[in-house]
Order: structure tokens, then sequence, then C-alpha cells
């Protein structure tokens, strides 16, 4: 029979509310399999017989031959006829394994990265608040969503397609989607774009780590812009990439430190439409003179237009991608701003020599994106929904802008001044006052506003003292709410 | 006024097919800029007014209007009052391109890949069939899927959460899910998970992604089968790993080669519950063997737990990760073939001190898994639907392996020796005839049947010749058919 200690152990694990999903069974084989594997019943050892043993535990004779044929089939005791059964000899059971004692790594233990996963660990990758906030940035309002509209699309979808859907999909994407986004791109955004050049993803964050991969080795230069988007710098330096920071003036992206630098640079990343975070839209002549860099040089430009379906001034420029006629241009857009994040949905534009490779390379990343999803989307474009949304959230957006531009006016005029973009879904506001960066953030968060400092987008650090305002997801009354709450914790700081 | 060509470049932009979703200014102005980027409309050169090329062109004045409106927003014409529009003075539009003609690089030119890139471009992927056919491998059937019961709970989740699931999720996944994921594996899989420790990820070619690079530094050596998953050795090498195959037994992974070597490796990778693809389960003492190296080393297991839902003979093992009381287990399971593919869900249970770090990591490849999935899957585990679906699904495969087996045996027997596996969805077919795999595979071929060769998976390519033969998405019929025309097939190469 068991010790006492022993039947302790299988008692405790019977109870546990921990295992209360497994059945009675299951919880003596792990018990007793816990004890194999902590040494504390040896090989050789006898078990007690079934029908002592569950009258201790108080379960049937039934339970407990069930937990030791358990055993026995994943090898860890032997039966003999009439003999009962025993811990068997195992081969790779080690002293230093049978020694230890059932103790989990803490999670705040060295977990042993790699170099990279360590860098990439520490980089705090790209996190987003769950429930947004005033005034987390890049966030859509998902309030004003038409989901019954969307849901009637996907059960057409399923209805039609059936458990077709449920299959593998194209790596590339479905065909329906990638047509009604070249259509889209083409006339929205000035693109050549045709459904073959197009490539579905899960997220810009992936397009981004696609490129990387495919299109750098550790080690190789890129320009980004200075300041950047933080997700596509750290997505760059995961990959092992030297960015090579650009400053970024009212015109967007300068190009003499790019045109004029001596050493090769495998590509440049630029935010055209509005620049992030700055908002600046980048002149022609220097979409121009870029084009041609690439060009010569057999470069790429990575062209991330994150948010240009929300421009509030006239139509915005058009893409890059479109301006370069030579195809060296990457073009990644997303609809998780346009229509919500958590549809995992994005897309690039290749060049006609990257979409074979770039396929290939997405199969190895993650297989595929959704179908049904896929299909969803592709019903919601033809029928004009897309559009008609955008719209919709341009004017709503437009009118976000215009109050809380008023209520930063009329609240924190000692504070800041803010810089009103054309597009986009976040406002840049420079510190005007003598208060630090950093107090203004921890003031407003300690009354619940969030703020993304624009010191930490430049890669010095160093940038004009400012922060982002993201007023898209938020009511007329929650940006009064919020702006009010953080003129008071200014004011109250400032005054200390 | 425009020259004739001129004339006619716009002409054909205006009746381009292509063009056909674009209203008619916007192909006008596209058609321009595009002269103008061509260098056939060159800096300070007069645009015609736009009442004469209304006329010329059959549209309105103020579509014309509209075109030259967007030109000059765009930066390509300057308009002075009362004397009309000029093509604009661009510092960026270099001669070099200017001369260029419009010409796209073929899809074949060189893609200018980075190193790894091109290797990654090489390896040809991950690719699936989208339309599954016999004998395509690794394939659930989805025409037993419950999707009306999967769509109800779809709409539960949506009425309850609204459009707050529209909204970023959780980067280490819906805490629901987790918590269904770990009660799943712990019970199922005799694993030691906890919601904490479970990472939602996309599919398990995300978690083997994820693992390479947080883990291991381009150069570092990890021990995988021989033969091995396609899948997984080339994540790794597309991560830059030195991959040290293994000889693969009736037992599984021999652990001699692993234990013996001198020289530091940073894991091991197995799939223990069905050997890819030899389905051999791998022995007690060999799990215990390789879980006291690790704990050892400071080294890694990582257990691909792919299809151990699909085991026909009683219970499968108990998974490595259950047995490691030193937390040295990175074990993934995936829910493509125990649901369906286009799911695009999976998991990572994950070493406590490892949480953190690949959470992180995982917010760089792609965000998060889709909200909604995660929360209608959640309610399908809850509901014990996942349970049933399974068990369902497992009686339909050992039936269609049973029938596969026999069809082999009665048909193939001059060619073949099936090895009838336990579990999973494949069975490999050894060669015994005279017949190279190469010339097995392409006569299968010639009648629309999928072979997978199984040399290929050998790290030298020189394994026992034969193939996988995948059966689960299959009927009976379909089964019996290409059963037939295989045999047909082989029977004309091998007379002739």
């Amino acid at each position: 029979m068991f010790r006492h200690s022993q039947l302790e152990s299988v008692k405790a694990w019977l109870i546990n509310p921990a295992h209360a999903a497994m059945p009675l069974h299951a919880r003596i084989q792990r018990a007793i399999r816990q004890m194999i594997l902590d040494g504390a019943l040896g090989p050789g050892k006898p078990l007690p017989a079934s029908r002592p043993l569950a009258k201790s535990l108080g379960v049937s004779r039934d339970t407990i031959e069930a937990a030791y044929a358990q055993l026995h089939a994943e090898g860890f005791i032997e039966r003999r006829v009439g003999n009962g059964s025993f811990v068997a000899e195992m081969v790779g059971l080690k002293p230093v394994q049978r020694r230890s004692k059932r103790n989990s790594a803490p999670a705040n233990q060295s977990p042993n990265l790699s170099n990279r996963g360590a860098a990439i660990s520490m980089s705090g990758g790209v996190r987003e608040l769950l429930l947004p906030r005033p005034f987390a940035q890049g966030v859509p309002d998902t309030r004003s969503f038409p989901l019954p509209l969307w849901e009637r699309l996907e059960r057409q979808v399923l209805k039609e397609t059936g458990t077709h859907a449920l299959l593998h999909g194209d790596p590339q994407g479905a065909e329906s989607l990638r047509r009604a986004i070249a259509d889209y791109v083409n006339l929205e955004r000035g693109a050549r774009a045709s459904a073959e050049r197009v490539l579905v993803l899960t997220s810009s964050q992936q397009a981004l780590m696609l490129c990387a991969s495919m299109l750098f080795d550790p080690g190789d230069r890129i320009f980004i812009e200075d300041p950047a988007y933080y997700g596509a710098r750290k997505a760059f330096e995961a990959a092992g990439l030297d960015c090579v920071p650009v400053p970024v003036d009212r015109q967007g992206i300068t190009v003499e430190p790019v045109l004029d630098d001596p050493r090769r640079a495998k590509a440049v990343f630029l935010t055209p439409s509005h620049q992030f975070p700055t908002g600046a839209a980048l002149a022609l002549d220097r979409r121009l003179a870029l084009i041609d860099w690439a060009a010569r040089h057999e470069s790429w430009i990575i062209e991330d237009d994150y948010d240009s379906e929300f421009h509030y001034a006239g139509r915005p420029t058009a893409c890059v991608q479109g301006l370069d006629l030579h195809d060296r241009t990457v073009y990644i857009g997303t609809f998780t701003k346009s229509l919500f994040p958590g549809l995992r949905i994005a897309y690039a534009v290749l060049p006609p020599q990257l979409v074979k490779p770039m396929t290939v390379g997405r199969t190895l990343l993650d297989g595929h994106t959704a179908f049904i999803a896929q299909l969803t989307l592709a019903r919601f474009m033809e029928g004009g929904h897309f559009g008609a949304h955008v719209r919709t959230m341009r004017g709503l957006y437009a009118d976000r802008l215009d109050t809380l531009a008023n209520l930063v006016r009329r609240h924190l005029r000692d504070f800041v001044e803010p810089h009103v973009p054309v597009g986009g879904l976040q406002m840049p506001c420079m510190l005007t006052c003598d208060m630090s960066e950093r107090a203004a953030i921890e003031a407003a968060r300690r009354v619940g506003v969030e703020l993304l400092g624009l010191s930490s987008l430049h890669a010095a650090g160093n940038g004009e003292a400012g922060f982002l305002m993201g007023f898209a997801a938020y009511s007329p009354l929650e940006l009064e709410s919020a702006v009010k709450r953080l003129g008071q914790s200014l004011k109250a700081d400032h005054g200390t």
C-alpha cells in the first residue's frame, strides 16, 4: 500500500479544484505519474492493489483500473499477471531528474532567449490598448461599424461557399478580394495595381516583417523617417537591419541625406500620405527624387499608406507606387483603420518580380489569411459598402478633429500648440510650456488619459517635446471630458 | 492643344476596360500624369484649355476641370490665371526617369532578394492544395464540420460582445480561449498547462517561426527528426538555424546522437505523438532522456503535437510537456486539423519564463489573432462541441484508414506495403517494386492522384522509397476510385 504521504498526494490531486475538468481516473493517473517522475516512487516499487486503493480514496475499483491501464499504456508501470503492478525501469529517468522537485521556473527567471529574441523582448513589441480610451492613437471608431450588414454578407458567403470556405486558402489571398483591392487602390490612391500584384496579409506589421526578411539580410541598411512609426522601426530592428534615420520636415522626409549618402542602402521606408507622427504630406519632387534614387540603385521604397482613407481637405496625393514606373515600390495598406482592427486583413501591392517570392515567404510565416473574412470583405467592397463606410467615417473624424483642435485651443492653450493635420486619426501637439514631455504624459495618465510622447519616436530620443492625441475613436463628449481632465492635471502639475 | 498621339493616349485610358471602375475625370488625370512621368509632356509645356479638350474627348468641361484640379493638387501642373495650365518644373524628375518608358519588370526578372529571402523563395514554402484531392495529406474532412452550430455561436458572441469584438485583441489571446485550451490539453494530452501559459497564434507554422526567432540566433544548432516535417525544417532554415538531422526508428527519434553530441545544440524538435511522416510514437524512456538532456544543457524541446486528437488505438501517450518538470518544453497544438484550416488558430503552451517575451515577439509578427474567431472557438470548446466533433471525426477517420489500408493491400499489393499508423491523417506506404519513388509520384499525378514522396523528407534525400497517403478528407468512394486509378497507372508504367 502507499505510505500515508503518498496517499495524501493522490488525494490532493483528487480534490484540487484546478483539476475539476478531469475525470477521477485521470486525476489518479496523473498523481501517480507525478510521484514516479519526482522519484517518490522508484523503479520496481509495487503499486497498491486496486481494491484497497479504491477504498482508501473513496472511488470505484474501475476508476483505479482505468488509471493503472493508462499508466501501463504510457510505459510508467509494468503489470505482472497475478503479481500486481510495479513502477517500470525507465532508462531515461536519470538521478538528476529523480531528485528534482516539481518547481516551475518563475516567470521572471532568465528566459534564455537568443540575442535577437532578447532584443525583440526588450523592444516591448507593438501593443495596442484593448479598450481604447482618449487619446490612444491609431484606433478607428468601431461603434459606427455596420456589423449587421457585415454579418449578413458573411452568411451569404457561407451559404454560397459552404464548407469549401473552411479549407486552406490561396496564400496570395482570395482572387475576388485581390481584385477589389486593386480596383480600390487604383481609383482612390492612384496606384498601378492589378489583382496579380496584390498579396493579402494579416496586418501591415506582417507586411513590414515580410519585407524585412525577404529583402534584407542582417546588417543591411534602410533609411527610415525620423521621427518614425515605432512598429516599422521595431520590425526592421528585429530582422537585424541597420536603420538610418533621415530627418522629416514640413514636406515629409528630406531627400538630400538619402541621395548624398555614398553608402549603399537597400531601401527607404516612407509614410508619404501623412507622415507618422508629424502628419506632413511628402512633396511631389521628393517623391520623384526617391523613385529615381531607388531605380538607379536597385533599392526599394517601402510605402506604408496606413490611414490615407482619412484625408479631410480634398483628395490625398496619389501614392508613390503609382508614380513609380520602375517597379521599385512595395505599397502597404491595411483595413485595421478603415474598417476594424479585429478583422486582421492588410495587403501589399508588389512589383511583379516580388509576387512569387513574397507569397512563398508568407507561407512560412503563417500560411494564409482566414478565407471567410476575405470573401466577406470582397463582397463588402464590391457592394460599395467600403466606400460608403469610409465616406461616413471621414465626415465623422473630420468633425472630431475639429472638436479636438478647438478644445485644445480653449483648455490647453497655456501648455501646448496643436498642429492640426490634413488627415489621419491623430493630432500632434507641441509643448509650449516649460514642462517636460514625460511630466505631461504622467499628468495625463493620473487622470486616465493616454498620450504618446513624440520624443520616443525620434531616433536620438531628442525631438521637439510634444505628444500625439488620437481622436477618431472618441465621441465629442469623451473628447471634451478628457481634454478638461488633462487641462486640470497639467495645471495642478505646473502650479506646483 | 495635344498632339494627335497624345490625344490618342488619353483616349486609350478612357476606353481601357481595365479602368472601368474609375470615373472619367480620374482616367483623364491618370493619362496626363502618365505622359508627364514618361517625359512625353515636358516641364513648362502648356496643357490644352478645358473646353476644346472636353470636345475632342467627348466629355463635359467639368470632367476636364476635375482632372486638372487633381493634377494641380498633386503638384504636376501649375495654373496661371488667365493663362491656362502648364506642366510644373519638377526637381526630382531626372532625365533617367523621363527617358524611361512604362515597362513593368517582368515577373521572372531577378527579384533582387536578400540572401535569406532568396533561400526562402527557393525552399518553395509550405503550400497546401486549395481543393484537396486524394491523397493530399494533412487535410481534415471539412464536409462534416457543424457549420450551422458554429455560425450560431458566432452570432451569440457578436450579440453579447457587440462592436467591442472588433477592437484589438489581447496579443496573448482571449482569456476564455486560453482557459479552454489549457483545460483541454491537461485533460486530453496530459499537459501541465494553465491559461497564463497559453499563447494563441494563427497557425503552428507561426509558432515554429516565433520559436526560431526568439530562441535561436542564426547559426545556432537544432536537432530535428530525420525524416522531418518539411514545414518545421523550412521555418528553422529560414531563420538561419543549423538543422542537425537525427535518425528516427520505430520508437521515434533516436536519442544517442543527441546525448552523445559534444557540441551544444539549443533545442530538439519533436513530433512525439505520431512522428511525421513515419507515424512512430516516441518511447517513454526516450522522452525522459530528452527532457533530462534539455534540463542539463538549458536547451529547449519544441514539441509539435500536430494531430494527436486522432489516435485510433486507445488513448495517445501523454505529451512530453506534461512529463517535463523542468519547464524546457514549448508545446505546439493547432485547430487546423481538429477543426478546419480556414480557422487560423493554433497555440503554444509555454514555460512561464517565455510567456512575456514570446508574446512581445508575436506582436511584432502580426499583432494578434482575430478576436471573434477566438471567442467563438472558446464557446465551442466550453459547450463540449469540440470534444464531440473530435470523437465523431476520430471514428470516421479510423474507418477511412481501415478502408484505405484494405484498398492498398488489394489493388497495390504488387507495388507497395502499407505501414498502417496508430493515428494521424495519413498512411505511409513503402515501395516494394523496382519502381523509383519519382516514377510512382509521376504515375499518380497523371491520373489526378497526389502522393508526397518520403525521400524528400529525409535530410540527405535518400530514405527508403515510398510515399504518404492522406485519407481523412476523402470518402470511401473517393478513396476507392483513387486507389484503383493509381493501381492502373502504376501497372501501365511498370509494364512498359
